[in-house]
């Protein structure tokens, strides 16, 4: 008998911090995974029911994806963790041979709320496919996670409803924390680190310091692979947003890669990078792009605008997407205006890419010591 | 002064015969246009309103497509012709630098019957984009494809509303001869054969055999560079469409190709190309694509079927494209399911590839004489 090829997740996951703004606590690291490496800052596109919508996988490569995060909740109800599992395992399922991370569903209970009612031990939820009730503990997410197979389960948070009413955060608070000594052992009886699996812990808080300031601590009592800021970009404004960021990301341990959850537009990305995250998701880009909204250099750009109908420019001249190298504003403008599926398969590349881009760069600027001028110039184009 | 790099249009367009079948009139060749070579038997995607519907050029490019279709009575109604134009021409507006052909509304003329008036000048119909009315006449068609600037511009045709009607074709094919007859005039004005597009004509005649062999007796008194069989999968049975491919096909000169128009499915194709067809041009397999339908080698597969819920294996065993090469059944099921966008992404590039595959092969056996084999066991297979 030969000793079973396990590592240690210490080996399968690692985060190599590369680099540091000397002017605010941006950072630059890479986040190791048994699917390859993700060099951070990092933005993952969201692929809810297992695609990307309107990208093929070998695009989402082309225009620098380089990790990317399924939905818990859309995927068990349809085609369920089974039929993902029995074709495979998630990363088989998607055609994406990198890095996956998939959500617990904490978010859905947040934003799904007719229906749902949260209890102690777990939540029952509607279900959005068939209106079938649906029954979610930290126990069965992370079984259910286990069998989707990503390479980053997340921990089954209680997000609150409302950020800024302290007794319900101070509720989802304490919940979130026996929620993730929960998902903890049940993550361990899966074998823990020591599988191609890692767990995140979120911490929660809304915009109250002492919560914010609790939850982190408390999650960091798990010494677990990574960890995520949760319960931000639900409501409150940015500059609670910011404050909440000030507060959780210098409790989380610098050797561990910060996950902001659901964030969101550029100038975030520099508010939050500026204090210390690493990790980015959002629907943002395809979803603005099949509403026809496009990110560029020279800002935001409606291609439904009858400006650009005889515009043979491209879309953005400092761009090399498919979109703006084989395609005019032009041709854009008549593909939005005729609900063709091309506008939203292009507009999803550019966008796309533009994020993809803009992290590079803010990785670049981070190793050079100019994030504070690349974040000015960026903010002037927004 | 330069002698102007005019080419006459024998030179810019050539059809070389390769090979012939010895037991039927099947051939091939190829088809030579000022955007390239077409190997013929070919089937041209079609690209209505300026894209091939969920595929990216590129990706076109990659199945095997080497001439596509766009649509002169959409592209006039938007982004209309001048716009196109401006954008640098149909090619690039489409971001299509292969051959393209455009039809010339005779088809919308049959297909959108309310509000639609046919005069001997001309015919009168309705936008489909905002109910305003749009006039064409010959010399107007000629003038937009010549705007759009597609390698093959179309004769405008009047294809009769019922095929089997002998007193309305007699009259479709006389006003098809007239009409011809001012295209030919108002093409030569632009230029005529001596530029970078070429007109084909159009042989009407619905089932009938005199009307066939008049109108296309009078379609090749032209000396054109191709000529279409229109009027056909019009709302004739089978028996009915091979007769008048029968008739019409040996009476055009062998030294042109000949274009089956609107048609259609894989036995279509064998029926066609043994009666000495050599291009066509469906929506078929994008159409089928987004209602979840695929081609395959073990015959056609509806994608939404339960059978496929966690089967793993390819859809088609013997297809190279991306749908079968990087997705099982299991996940294509459930991309279908869920109405998501990369279903008939992933579903059009496999039946546009099974389509080119099944012309290549076709194709092949013409040149070793065993279309009759591939015929019989691609039936079989259907």
């Amino acid at each position: 008998m030969t000793t079973p090829l396990l590592h240690s997740a210490r080996e399968r996951f690692s985060f190599d911090l590369q680099a540091r703004d000397p002017h605010t606590r941006a950072r630059a690291g890479i986040f190791r995974t048994p699917h390859g490496d993700v060099p951070t800052p990092a933005f993952m596109p969201v692929g809810t029911r297992g695609t990307v919508k309107g990208v093929l996988p070998r695009d989402l490569r082309a225009v620098g994806s380089t990790m990317i995060l399924a939905n818990t909740y859309h995927l068990h109800l349809r085609p369920g963790e089974f039929v993902v599992r029995a074709l495979g395992g998630l990363h088989r399922f998607m055609g994406w041979d990198g890095p996956i991370l998939t959500d617990s569903g904490g978010y859905q209970v947040f934003s799904i709320k007719e229906g749902t009612t949260i209890d102690d031990d777990g939540v029952s939820m509607r279900s959005v496919v068939d209106g079938a009730n649906v029954r979610f503990t930290p126990e069965s997410v992370i079984d259910i996670e286990r069998k989707l197979g990503a390479d980053v389960a997340m921990a089954f948070d209680h997000c609150p409803s409302n950020p800024t009413d302290e007794r319900e955060c101070a509720s989802a608070v304490e919940r979130t924390r026996r929620w993730l000594d929960r998902c903890v052992a049940r993550h361990r009886t899966h074998g823990g680190e020591a599988t191609d699996q890692a767990l995140f812990g979120i911490v929660q808080g809304g915009v109250f310091e002492h919560l914010r300031r609790l939850s982190a601590e408390t999650a960091v009592e798990h010494d677990l692979v990574g960890y995520a800021v949760g319960g931000v970009s639900v409501g409150e404004d940015r500059e609670q947003m910011r404050a909440a960021i000030d507060i959780a990301a210098p409790l989380l341990p610098e050797d561990k890669p910060r996950y902001l959850m659901g964030v969101g537009m550029p100038e975030d990305f520099f508010d939050a990078i500026e204090r210390g995250i690493d990790l980015f998701d959002c629907v943002t880009p395809t979803r603005h792009a099949r509403n026809h909204n496009a990110f560029t250099a020279q800002g935001r750009v409606n291609l439904r605008n009858s400006a650009w109908r005889e515009d043979p420019s491209p879309l953005d001249t400092t761009c090399d997407c498919t979109a703006c190298t084989q395609f005019s504003r032009g041709t854009l403008r008549h593909l939005c205006q005729s609900n063709e599926m091309l506008a939203g398969m292009l507009l999803s590349l550019h966008n796309l890419r533009y994020f993809h881009r803009l992290m590079i760069d803010i990785r670049a600027a981070v190793f050079t010591g100019t994030f504070t001028e690349l974040r000015e110039r960026t903010l002037r184009s927004l």
